[in-house]
């Protein structure tokens, strides 16, 4: 085994990355298409690439025919004819009936629409059936070619049907169809072999042991090679061992146009791809400056035919790992399908708040994007590059490029968007506190043809961004210590100048997540200056926060004797996280949190939890769904079937300032 | 058989064909989904439709991790490390070294990048392999939990991952493995039958007779059906007979969720779709207000166990049948899976011409949609239900409502647009003269990167359109009687305020295109007032058209005694298609149209055939591609390959005014 010194990991741009490998696809003969393959036309082609240009071979129709359902005839034979001097024609010899896309007799110049004609019998009767009469009589001249389709409307022989590199549609069958062939040539599709490395790695499905991940990265990418035209080839999982790795990417190579080794491709003790690459091949690249997914590898390994084939040491983190899909799977297999890389949909949104990023990197931030009155706003998901399900929730990405520290709030940002622009205007745009309802609500919304997107700021921040025109809505819950109610005094402080409606949500209990059986005996927020009792803070602005402080300065505690004071999360259920895994003795939150994993729960105070809406959307179409709901007995139900929630005032209007 | 009398085809609303089908779909148990599966994790589940919300099962990661490679310790036991007083640690007992994702040891409560230590052996040397040192020294104090990965950083137990109604993407199969699910509850696809009737129809593939026309809506239709997350089945062609129509109908209500039932929708002699649904079950609509595909059929069909299942009578043109699909079975199959209907993205465009529309229904439009300096342009192809071409170009639909009789040039419309927006901005938007260059030259600028969208309005039209702003580019051929020079006067008298360039494109013959063998021996323009000479024409305004009615004037030729001269179509093929059928003897072209169909040429003139383009894009990245192809040996080697070309001043600037 070659030893770990000559494994180095430096962050170069991707512009110059993708140059490296563009450079070595070029040398080894890989920068173009992969090949091509005849295909029988049927409708599993759509999808696939042409890898020629489609000339129709014939004409379509390939022969005049009746337009409408009518008599074929000569033009001239109905010349002058007219209401006050009609034209008979005997049917058979001078006129024939013709349904629509029934061929023209060769004598035939015209067709004329069957209720334009009287349909006679021999005794110049009504014919009994109108198709077959035994002649006709007319009352309107027509010009020459009138309701006849002609042959070749639609394709004429040797006209450009699809250019090369097109991706077929189902209405392009019907046109290769029409215009003579039988089979399409299209690119081959491109072999991806995907290899999880990692001795961490266990089975989906496997009991998860502490320390085991399941594995699921490969699904991901082969997922995307699929979406993107190619054919993934999952691996059963490799153990961290030098020799097996190398022995199946020899293996792999020797069927895949494309390899991606996933995880090992960092510098740790068992990141074993870079040495397995130069082992047998070349690394070309080892780490792009781009967060998350900075420690890439490119490289080639050797067939046995001594063809280089490239390979990518995708990092495994699972949001690296998708990134580094988007930004050299996608391409390549364009490329070697011959079709033009994906240019996502771009736009001008608004940053929701601060963000700073390493000036060094170009930084995908995940985000999710509503539209609020005119106003496109992108607020920013969880940055850790283990965070799949901020993939999954973002409707976009912002790139901030390299040399720049972040951006401020109110920023302008281009997000490359990852779902239809006009799903926008479908989006509830929720910012503020956050509750376990509110996913019940996005699930319900969804069914009704509404998605709800949140971001967790907590109460007041969710208030501020009201203020700013940033949100369709806030969830809140800010007690009053002087008047003992809630809301209607923050709403009063801080948007003191809007027009918005409060309703009533929920009433929840509040109290002290602890671990199950409460091993430690925490009774009450006095417990907290304990020795040996960790806690686990929310963040400033979140009500739970505000409700701890105002409950502190009741019971004389000083937020310093209390350890863990400073450990701030910003949902109830990462409270709970922190709770289960030990990190912290308890923290201030609610019931429905503690029993999603399993701990106790100390209740202590009761709670009003309501929705501000700013006074212009509440009687719009896109809330329409959220009043109905407020007002439906079944999600009621499922509400007040979560512990401690009390649905008795929902949907009720509290106040309209 | 029952008799015709019972069929009649009354056209109602769209709103209303659809408001008595979903009364149906509801009466018969059919509104909603069509029941589930639970399907195995894996890539091939992408674009399947969840039937349930996925709540996590678990967490994940479901312990802390190593967020960085580097050493495990207790936060506490560097308390006040500086550079100036380091802090020593034993390995083993007090730090352990950990890769990135490598559980955290219990007793641990923060992680030191391995960078960021000095890993030293017992004598106080750097020891040989930094991971496995005898002690480490440690220079900065960090607080507790830095660089580590907690759990359930990225999914808490019981959070909601996706709705249900969500189309699965590469991603959620990532979040859905890592919350614990190993398999996934989605929507049954609907199952649908496709039967092709008609006795002209023939299989693709086919020596197509006179009077035949290859059946390809079936593949059009079943491609829609993939697209859309259906399972199509294409049954054989059946004849024109009622029973045996019947009896398919029958067998494919056993095994399927929807029938399509191509052509036979209208009213005609052997239109035997009605009939055929009335027989076993009922017909609910029979005709709707929207052209193309007014001649749907609405139907339920009943299955032996009395169960009803909804059929479609889909009308036999192919534009006809490819918009039913969009307009019924999509949503059909979008309300049956649980999803949102598709959602095409709109914009509005200013029409390039005027259009008449029939006022009684809603007009389906097809265009194309291009972006000249700020403004987005829709120019309508062909109106025939027949040309399935349309639809392949089609960049988008407008619907012209019910109650318009149609809109004037310049006029703000909607369009659905069926590609990407941010493909406009690759798109060159050519008006003006036809060339069966223009075919090649888009086969070639697809492959660089660009699309050329052209819309064939004659050479008068494009200059029209460029000093109206509503082209990129026009080609020109345009004689001037009294210099003998091509296109500069017309230019000139044009676009008398207009910043133009003008490049040499072609030079080409223009003749008359004539029958194989040339059976009536046709020499030249003289030749059109003979007795027994049809001739088809080119429209006003095209350069062809002023060729001819000069060398009339010339030749003292007074159009009256020419047969067919009204006859006008809208391109060089057009004229040697109408020749091909026979339904002319004669036009005025180019010799590669005459190619094209194995027809006869009699060259009269020559001519210059150039390209305008307005200054400000000349320069445009935009247009790079079509500069380099003119100087491209290859592509120039393509093009006077073709008959009666000359590319001797391809790429010539004639002059800039």
């Amino acid at each position: 085994m070659p030893s770990s010194g000559n494994v180095y990991l430096h962050d170069i741009p991707l512009e110059e990355a993708w140059l490296r490998l563009e450079q070595a696809l070029e040398t080894h003969g890989l920068a173009g298409t992969l090949g091509w393959e005849d295909v029988e036309l049927s409708e599993q082609i759509v999808g696939r690439v042409t890898a020629a240009p489609v000339w129709a071979l014939t004409s379509s129709p390939n022969y005049h025919s009746a337009a409408m359902d009518g008599f074929a005839l000569r033009a001239a034979a109905i010349h002058g004819a007219m209401p006050t001097s009609p034209v008979s024609l005997k049917v058979g010899k001078e006129a024939v009936y013709l349904d629509t896309g029934d061929p023209l007799p060769e004598w035939a110049n015209v067709v004329i629409p069957v209720e334009n004609v009287e349909a006679l019998d021999r005794a110049d009767e009504p014919a009994e059936d109108i198709r077959r009469p035994w002649q006709i009589r007319v009352r309107a001249a027509l010009p020459p070619w009138s309701h006849i389709r002609p042959m070749g409307e639609d394709i004429v022989a040797t006209q450009l049907i699809l250019p090369t590199g097109h991706t077929i549609r189902p209405v392009d069958l019907g046109a290769i169809a029409a215009s003579g062939h039988t089979s399409l040539r299209v690119a081959n599709k491109p072999r991806v072999a995907i290899l999880p490395t990692g001795t961490e790695l266990v089975n989906i499905g496997s009991q998860v042991k502490r320390g085991e991940i399941i594995e699921s990265n490969s699904l991901v990418l082969a997922g995307q090679v699929i979406q993107w035209g190619g054919v993934p080839r999952r691996f059963p999982i490799i153990q961290d061992d030098f020799e097996v790795i190398l022995q199946q990417v020899q293996a792999a190579a020797e069927e895949a146009d494309l390899i991606l080794l996933n995880a090992g491709s960092s510098a740790g003790a068992e990141d074993y791809s870079a040495r397995v690459i130069e082992s047998c091949g070349q690394v070309l690249v080892h780490g792009i400056a781009v967060r998350p997914g900075h420690p890439v590898i490119i490289g080639l390994v050797r067939r046995k035919d001594g063809q280089m084939i490239p390979i990518l040491g995708v990092p495994g983190y699972p949001v690296s790992a998708a990134i580094t899909g988007e930004i050299f799977v996608e391409p390549l297999l364009a490329r070697w399908t011959g079709r033009l890389p994906s240019q996502p949909v771009e736009l001008d949104a608004i940053i929701t708040r601060k963000v700073t990023s390493p000036a060094g990197d170009d930084d995908y931030l995940r985000v999710v994007v509503g539209k609020v009155g005119d106003r496109i706003l992108a607020a920013p998901l969880a940055r850790g590059a283990g965070v799949i399900t901020s993939l999954v929730r973002a409707d976009g990405i912002t790139i901030l490029p390299r040399g720049t520290q972040g951006v401020e709030a109110g920023t302008k940002v281009r997000v490359r968007l990852n779902r239809a622009q006009i799903e926008l205007d479908r989006t509830l745009f929720a910012i503020g506190s956050h509750d376990v309802t509110l996913d019940l609500l996005a699930q319900h919304l969804s069914i009704r043809g509404r998605r709800l997107v949140s971001a967790n700021v907590g109460s007041l921040g969710g208030l501020v961004a009201l203020r700013r025109k940033e949100a369709h809505l806030a969830g809140c819950h800010l007690l009053d210590p002087s008047t003992g109610t809630y809301n209607l005094s923050a709403i009063r402080q801080y948007l003191p100048d809007e027009s918005v409606r409060l309703y009533g949500w929920v009433g929840r209990e509040q109290g002290l997540i602890v671990a199950h059986g409460n091993p430690k005996g925490i009774k009450g927020l006095s417990d907290l200056t304990r020795a040996g009792i960790t806690f686990v803070n929310r963040q400033r602005g979140a009500g739970t926060r505000i409700l701890l402080d105002y409950q502190f300065d009741n019971l004389g505690i000083s937020a310093e004797h209390v350890e863990g004071y400073e450990q701030e999360e910003y949902t109830h259920l990462a409270v709970a996280a922190a709770v289960a895994s030990g990190r912290a003795d308890c923290g201030l939150g609610i019931p429905a949190a503690a029993q999603a994993l399993g701990l106790d729960f100390v209740p202590l105070y009761h709670e009003q939890y309501d929705l501000v809406f700013p006074l212009e959307f509440a009687d719009t179409e896109l809330f329409a769904p959220l009043f109905d709901l407020m007002q439906d007995a079944d999600f009621k139900r499922e509400v007040s079937a979560l512990p401690g929630y009390d649905i008795s005032r929902m949907g009720n209007l509290i106040i309209e300032l």
